[in-house]
């Protein structure tokens, strides 16, 4: 029976971890965005340092005693799901041997560095050897929290997305391929050129940068925006939600693109229900899950003339002479460009989740057994020739482009899919609930469009599971139609 | 006898240590320079969570034992003074009781809540119902660490400046104000009116930031620097450390003297021997050897009108509209201005040392018990008229005008007069080595002046203690005569 020992304990175990978590997130927000090059050595024992307290705190017996004696009680829903996915999280970790937990962080930094050697030198062998004990480690990995998993790979998806498995996804996913592949030459036929030449001043897009966010909800009092290499989003803390962008003064489209997809993770972390703060139900409960909010602003309100045209004052104050050569509407058609091509990170919404579609195949097929790790560059150039009709020229282009897999991120990749499949579903939701979103953003009601978000999606937290979240949200089960419809109406036109 | 379990132990404990302390201020330099406002309730919770997971892992008694089986054998250099630190950090973690320090922790709190709060109005009775407990408390502490110091004030100043007593301290700054007490007058008589007006753009004075602390030697690959409303400087691992600045568009002289002062402090830390990272040597041996690096800078250095000439070009190409109005001998004069006044944080050089020395002969009387706490605002108004002239108005400019003793810095003070003393027994070595510090300063040469500093001091990090340190850079021991002859020279100009 839980008595009020148990109940301290684990509420002040939660706070901890949350506040290593947390801390553990400030070290990485610094090191992209303020850091002085000479601080990389010491950064990274300290985040090791932390990573190890962090460990050494979820696994201590007594949590795991609270937890089991809170359990048996009776409990209202928030508590159930703290303890829920407390138990969860404390579990995995339990369930790894140390020295495999040791053998595989190894083993992945090792494959990085790599990674990074032998991208730019095309040496795909290296590459393969660097990768081979990831793969081995990474099945051993899932073989010790299999449980009574249907395969090997549920285990690995269950770590980015719980309850999703292979045998549901590999059929979704098919679909998803032979939905999209119909519409890459149209859409790409249909596209603008690039963008004329002119200069969209740094320090302006900073400006744009903070103007775009706080129009559509994002709070500076209880966040803060960045510039870094590569945009990322970072909570430090309920009320301290932080996120990048890029900026290339030949490319506005590119920062706002960004913006909008920071953003859309920075929103939902913002909007988690503070009650849960410092506890393990204060999350989304999956990748796919968080992947949804990011591309929905991007995709469903930031490729719409509605956002395009409430956005041309803010363009006009700030970028007076390349708005001058540049009309409004051309950087609507510019956010909406289709153009099949090498490189994942480029992709535009059409063709991305091809590329998707391509790596979900071959890790599956890479744990299953079904494809031995030599003949993983030749696997991968011959599904970009099947699904995107390109084959990549040089290995560096090609199977060695991402840095995921060496950083032992396999059953990863296929949530960005689910999210580009739930944003869909749910930006046809918002429209049936508050009118078209084109609309509304034209007329800068973002207001209608997040409350929908807040209501459905961040106030629920990880009180449900993806599937239970989404189908509450949207009134329906997971589906491709809905993401191909929009596709059709957004880049062919079609009503 | 030590073995290398013990070896390997101690190296990854104090290895840890410094990760927790590193992350530690990093998330005070964040709170101070990007944190948004809503961070502040759980980087408080985050702060304090780091607190606790470094006592805890301070006091792990495996360390203990490792530390006692190294003291036994024979140890290099390097070694016996990391042992020697730890020791003594760790014995002094492990000689007070849990519940004292929860009970100090929160009596200090509380204390600086309620100085917040009362010192705006003027209602020192609250004041001192909160600080009572504090120093109550303080002298518990006291008792418990004192060993066989002489008295408790002995134990308290130990904890910032090791091996300094009240013994030896009282009749220093009783000959020290002696000293000064003379020299107000003559040097207030000396000096010029404030600056006439002029704007000095925020923009510009970061910029000037930049350069003043490149140009004296700060390495900005090694750290950064930032604004906040109190400058101040911190080490977040060997190879960062970075430094604050404020920014008074009316008064660039204040932003510089900031600047020299930190930059003072961060050129010690980037000075520390990098073998010694990750170690209880890799730091100053006190915070009186600290500050002395500041105030060489800031004084020394500065103050003169070297310093000033050498600037002239900088200054003119950052602000040419205010620097048509104001000339660099007007700046240098400034930059040497003395008003006695009521608030230490604005007093000049020649008065500073006035205000440290009745807040170093109160807080003795407090500990003593030679003075009831009731009767400290009275004592603190009758010092300040004895030995500067002045009778606060009003309590919240009087004993209440600092955060320090609520927040428990009782032993602190005399830091700071230390500091001047040993920087300027420094910068008459350094002249004598080195050449006069104006005429380096007139040619830019500030590299001879940093490789004496760092020869003498900031490579010696804590293999020896202040006393033996400033011994050997001196050839002397510590002194009031060079100080007060410095302040003749400088602000009466005498030879």
């Amino acid at each position: 029976m839980a008595t009020d020992g148990h109940r301290d304990l684990f509420a002040d175990w939660s706070a901890t971890l949350a506040d290593l978590s947390a801390t553990g997130a400030l070290l990485g927000w610094d090191r992209e965005t303020g850091m002085p090059r000479g601080g990389a050595e010491a950064r990274a024992r300290q985040m090791g340092t932390l990573s190890a307290l962090h460990h050494r705190e979820l696994v201590r017996a007594d949590a795991g005693e609270a937890i089991a004696a809170l359990a048996e009680g009776d409990l209202d829903a928030d508590t159930a799901a703290m303890v829920a996915w407390a138990r969860r999280e404390r579990d995995r970790a339990t369930q790894v041997p140390e020295e495999l937990v040791r053998e595989l962080s190894e083993a992945r930094s090792r494959a990085v560095s790599v990674w990074l050697d032998a991208r730019p030198r095309d040496d795909d062998a290296a590459y393969l050897d660097g990768l081979r004990p990831v793969v081995d480690l990474t099945r051993r990995y899932a073989e010790a929290v299999r449980g009574d998993a249907a395969e090997l790979s549920d285990a690995l998806l269950d770590d980015y997305e719980p309850g999703a498995t292979a045998g549901e996804l590999e059929p979704l996913l098919d679909e998803l391929a032979a939905g999209v592949r119909p519409l890459v030459e149209p859409a790409t036929a249909a596209s603008p050129p690039p963008l004329p030449e002119a200069i969209w001043p740094a320090d302006a897009q900073v400006a744009l940068a903070r103007e775009v966010g706080a129009m559509i909800g994002f709070d500076l009092e209880r966040g803060a925006i960045a510039r870094s290499a590569h945009p990322f989003t970072t909570s430090i803390g309920a009320g301290d939600v932080r996120f990048t962008t890029r900026v290339d003064e030949a490319d506005p489209v590119s920062n706002i693109r960004a913006v909008l997809h920071e953003a859309g993770h920075a929103l939902y972390e913002q909007g988690l229900p503070e009650r849960l703060a410092g506890t393990f139900a204060h999350d989304a409960p999956s990748l796919g899950a968080h992947e949804s909010q990011s591309l929905f602003w991007e995709n469903h309100v930031g490729r719409t003339d509605g956002f395009w045209r409430s956005l041309e004052p803010t363009l006009r104050a700030l970028f007076p002479e390349a708005m001058g050569t540049v009309g409004i509407d051309r950087l609507a058609r510019t956010s909406r460009r289709v153009q099949p091509s090498l490189i994942r990170v480029e992709a535009d919404e059409v063709t991305y989740n091809l590329h998707i579609v391509l790596r979900f195949r071959l890790e599956l097929a890479l744990v299953r057994g079904d494809l031995p790790l030599d003949e993983l560059p030749g696997a991968f150039d011959d599904g970009m020739e099947e699904l995107l009709g390109l084959r990549p020229p040089r290995p560096g282009d090609g199977v060695m482009q991402d840095i995921h897999w060496p950083q032992g991120l396999i059953g990863y990749f296929p949530t960005y899919s689910l999210g580009h499949l739930y944003a869909a579903q749910l930006a046809e939701t918002a429209a049936r609930e508050a009118g078209p979103l084109s609309d509304l953003a034209a007329e800068g009601s973002f207001a209608p469009i997040l409350d929908f978000l807040r209501r459905a999606v961040h106030s629920r937290a990880r009180l449900v599971r993806t599937d239970e979240l989404m189908r509450d949200a949207n009134g329906a089960g997971l589906a491709t139609a809905p993401f191909i419809e929009h596709l059709r109406r957004q880049y062919l036109r079609e009503p």
